[in-house]
C-alpha cells in the first residue's frame, strides 16, 4: 500500500501487461528485477519525479498479467496521456507494456476501488510440452475428468474462509467471496480455469488449481470440497501448481460481470 | 540434404517441436546455436552413434516449429523408440521437444518423401503490443483490410514463379504449387494465415504475409499480385515479415488435405 504523497495532488490511472517469466513477481524489493521496480523507474524518468505506484493484484514470481491496474499521485498534471504511454513503452523493456493512462479521482487507489479480481490458468494435458507456449501454460501431460473438476470448482464459489487455500499472511482473514469458478476445454490437450473473486489471497488461485488437479487426475473425489475447505489447513488441499500457467486477466472497478469490457 | 551412411541400413523419423527464438534457425551451422546442431548432439548421446538429420522444412532463425518432420540413418534397431523420445527430451534444452520416434522404409527422407508443407503466421493488428505473446507474433498495431488481404492470397493460389517473393537461391527454380492461402480472424485484434504448398523456397511465407500486409493497410492493391509475381523481382513484394511470427505447422506425406491428423 502506497501513501499518498504530500503535495501531490493528481491521480492517475495505469493499465499494463506483462510476462512475468523473467520478473521476481509485481511488488518491488531491493536488488532484484519487479514488475513495479522496472515500471516506477520508467514513470520516473518519463514524468521527471519520483513515482511510487499501489497495483490492484500483486503477482508472484511467474505470474503473468494480461491486464494489471495502479494508481499513482503526482505533482503535476499530464498534458498528453498518449506521450506518457509512448515514452513509458520505449523505457520499458519488452515484458511490459503500459496500455492506458487515465486521469482518476483524487485519493483513488487501483487496490481500493477494484470490486472485483479475474484470473486465468492453463492447464495442458497432452503427454508432451509445447516448447511454444512453455511459459504460459502447465504441463500437466495426463488426461484430467473436466466434469471432476468443475464439480470441485463450484464447490469453491461462495464466501467461505479459504485458510487451506493461501499462503499464510498472520493476523490478515483469509475469508474471500468467489463468485465463477470454471473450467473449460478450448481446444484439444489444454485445460482453462477461470475464476472472479472480490479479492483473493497469495497462492490462492494456484491452490485451487492445485486441487482440481488432484481431483480431475482421480487422486481424489470433488465432494472432498468442503471437508478440505473446513480444515483451514494448507496441507489439506495439496500441491500448489506452478505459477507459469497463471495470468490476472482483469480487474473491475464496479462494473457488473456483463458489463466488463474486453473480455475474450 | 544427408546422404545415407554407410553401414547404416535402419530408418528411422522424428518429429519434433520448437521455439525458434534462441536459434539461429534449423539448419546445423558451426559456432551457433541451431535446433539441428542441439538435436544431433541430444541423438548422438541417446544412441551412442553420431547421427545425421535431414528435415521436411528448413526454418530460419526466430521461425517456430509446431511439427517438424526428421529422417535419419542408423546402424542399430532401436529397441524402445519411447525410452528413447524420454531420453532425448531430458537431453534437450526446453525449446525443443521430441514428440515422435518411429522406424521408416529403408532410404525414406523426411524431406523427399513429404508431399506438403503448412505453415501459419499469426499478426497483431492491436495498437498496442501483448508482452505474453511477442515471441510468436507480429505486432503489426494498425486495422488491416482481410477481405484485401485475402484476394491478394487467393491470387497467390496455384503454381507460380515465386522469384518475387523468395530469397535467391542460385541456379535453383522458384516455382512452386500453393494449395491454400487464407487469412483468418479467431479473435479481436489477431489475424492467422495459413498457407499450404508442395514445397517453399527461402523466405516466401514471410514474403506473402509482407505483401499481404501491404495490401491490407491499404499501401498496395490486391490486383497488384499477378503483376509482383510476373516482376521476377524481390523488390515488387515491399518488405518481408519478420520471422517471430511464423510456424512451420504440419508436413504431410501422401496424405490427402483432409485426412491430416491432427489439424486445430
Amino acid at each position: 500500500m502506497t501513501p499518498i504523497q504530500e503535495n501531490r495532488v493528481f491521480t492517475y490511472r495505469l493499465d499494463l501487461a506483462y510476462e512475468g517469466t523473467d520478473f521476481r513477481g509485481f511488488a518491488r524489493q531491493p536488488e532484484v528485477r519487479t514488475v513495479q521496480g522496472d515500471l516506477e523507474k520508467a514513470l520516473s524518468v518519463a514524468l521527471r519525479e519520483e513515482v511510487l505506484t499501489t497495483c490492484a493484484g500483486r503477482t508472484d514470481a511467474g505470474v503473468h498479467a494480461r491486464r494489471q491496474v495502479v494508481s499513482m499521485t503526482l505533482s503535476r498534471q499530464i498534458d498528453d496521456e498518449g506521450a506518457v504511454i509512448r515514452s513509458l513503452n520505449r523505457l520499458l523493456p519488452p515484458d511490459v507494456r503500459v496500455h492506458r493512462l487515465s486521469p482518476a479521482g483524487k485519493g483513488w487507489s487501483a487496490r481500493f476501488a477494484a470490486t472485483w479480481r479475474a484470473y486465468r490458468y492453463h492447464v495442458r494435458t497432452e503427454p508432451l510440452a509445447d516448447p511454444m507456449h512453455r511459459r504460459l501454460v502447465w504441463h500437466v501431460g495426463v488426461p484430467l475428468d473436466i466434469d471432476a473438476m468443475n464439480k470441485a470448482a463450484a464447490l469453491l464459489v461462495g464466501t467461505h474462509d479459504f485458510a487451506s487455500f493461501c499462503r499464510a499472511a498472520q493476523g490478515r482473514s483469509s475469508v474471500r467471496e468467489v463468485r465463477e469458478a470454471q473450467w473449460r476445454a478450448e481446444k484439444a490437450g489444454h485445460l482453462t480455469f477461470e475464476v472472479l473473486a472480490s479479492s483473493f489471497c497469495q497462492q490462492m488461485v494456484r491452490s485451487m488449481v492445485g486441487w482440481c488437479v488432484e481431483v480431475g487426475r482421480g487422486r481424489r473425489d470433488a465432494s472432498e470440497t468442503p471437508g478440505v475447505l473446513a480444515a483451514r489447513d494448507r496441507q489439506a488441499a495439496g500441491p500448489v501448481a506452478p505459477p507459469q500457467g497463471l495470468i490476472l486477466w482483469e480487474v473491475g472497478y464496479g462494473e457488473s460481470r456483463e458489463g466488463r469490457p474486453g473480455v475474450e
